[in-house]
């Protein structure tokens, strides 16, 4: 099987590639080998590892989007300044390959200057997210480790901000003294509204409704599963209160793992907002495919 | 050298022991067996291993405050429940030693119901520094790993909030993607000055806050001492917002590490108090003696 193209999201912790034909996707395949775990000349051997039987005679054209082109990556891809749209024709950098079957095409991200900020792979699940809804005016918001909420507005990011909501939730349930209490596959979706409902009426209180997770468990037995639901929802309570100037009134778009959006989702209606909800995967091939037509 | 009695402090990441004569402190150890580290039969090897050569041919008393007296501590010392005095009489545990010539008491640590929140060695603190400054009336701030705010009034704990400031910048600073941009000893005081007021002038978007120095690191070469400062002002600044119904007109003393204390004093002056300082091994000790004496 040789496919037409190969589609590549390559994130800080994994990579993940598609072989891609005429009708969308032939195979998936992934590792975990992310940008934040190889050196300069580590990126070739790692995409090769994944995708080797799928190259044919002649050179494939691989688009990559993602952290491989920052400055710790394969070869860096500087940042497009908003405003701007999403993804611009031929603004690919290539990467250097040995293996003459490898067309490497990398996607620069985004930058703002002030409020300075960044992005690398969210413009091109943006711009597939564009693609899907054509026309699409209003805020899509991309909830993950470093959450981003972009104005778009006739085609272009006009700007955007990150929330670290992701890994902090990731920082506090797993390595801070709350990790004791917090020990569950289960959710609770009562105690994530209550977090939510705390920290978006109280939001100056952020930094005191973290250790009440700790005393309630101690005092109260806290069951492990409403103790995590609700540090959720006061993360994403608080992410929701700094980013109401991007949403308030808006059309809202989220882009995400299904879960994750559906946690948003259900914290932005009981705001009385109507976001619609986009598969993150199906943006980003849609991104990918979007800049290679282009 | 045979001391009158021990004083001991054990946190959860380490041990002090003090030999105390008549006239203070005759000899201080530390080690790093922290409460945290050890099953409950590793207690009295881990404090024998400093105190055994003050030991005579009598029982010694040992008098402990902290995490030694928490559920998995060396025995459980129930909390006692605010409001109340931080210490009181004869309010100790004794831990089970096998050695005869320890006599081990554990002080009890202080909950409260509504808000739910608990502290455990603070308790013996605050009763030093209110031995230290008899007939204090007003709040007490205990800054650190997990910060607490007490308000006293007549000898008594009237209420108490905990903020786990130290513990999120040390999460941040060494374990997020920010560790990158923050390795420095230097301190920059007009970057914590600007986190500081970012933080006290938009509580609400501490979750924003904190991403842009990462950005402002890879757009703008943002130096690792502003952003560590900034990050620590930034922390500071959520407490202090969040904890302005204790402090604000409130006589204000600080119990901490110098360094800290400093910190929160430069903080609390730039919003117009005028806290006085004290040392928290300073306030520690004179604690132990208060409830020892009592």
């Amino acid at each position: 099987m040789t496919p037409d193209w190969i589609a590549v999201d390559w994130g800080t912790s994994h990579l993940r590639v598609f072989a891609m034909g005429t009708d969308g996707i032939l195979a998936e395949r992934g590792s975990d080998r992310g940008m934040g775990k190889l050196a300069r000349d580590e990126f070739e051997p790692a995409i090769l590892a994944l995708v080797e039987d799928w190259l044919g005679p002649m050179p494939m054209q691989i688009v990559v989007c993602g952290m491989a082109g920052a400055r710790q990556g394969w070869i860096e891809a500087p940042y497009r300044t908003v405003p701007c749209p999403p993804v611009a024709k031929g603004a690919f950098i290539a990467a250097p390959a040995q293996n003459q079957r490898l067309k490497v095409q990398i996607l620069p991200g985004l930058s703002q200057e002030t409020p300075a900020d960044v992005m690398r792979g969210e413009e091109t699940q943006i711009a597939g997210a564009l693609a899907l809804l054509p026309g699409f005016d209003g805020v899509i918001c991309l909830p993950g480790t470093h959450s981003k909420w972009a104005k778009i507005s006739a085609g272009e990011v006009v700007s955007f901000q990150t929330f670290m909501t992701g890994e902090l939730f990731a920082l506090i349930s797993s390595q801070s003294v709350l990790r004791h209490g917090m020990v569950s596959e289960t959710w609770d979706e009562a105690s994530f509204a209550q977090g939510l409902s705390d920290a978006l009426s109280r939001p100056e209180r952020f930094a005191a409704q973290l250790f009440a997770l700790r005393a309630e468990g101690l005092l109260k037995a806290l069951p492990p599963a409403s103790a995590r639901s609700r540090l959720s929802g006061l993360l994403i309570g608080a992410e929701l209160a700094a980013s109401k100037p991007y949403w308030l009134g808006q059309d809202i778009l989220l882009v995400g793992a299904k879960t994750l959006s559906a946690a948003y989702a259900s914290a932005l209606t009981a705001q009385g907002a109507t976001p619609r909800i986009l598969d993150d995967t199906a943006c980003t091939l849609a991104g990918l495919f979007a800049v290679r037509s282009q």
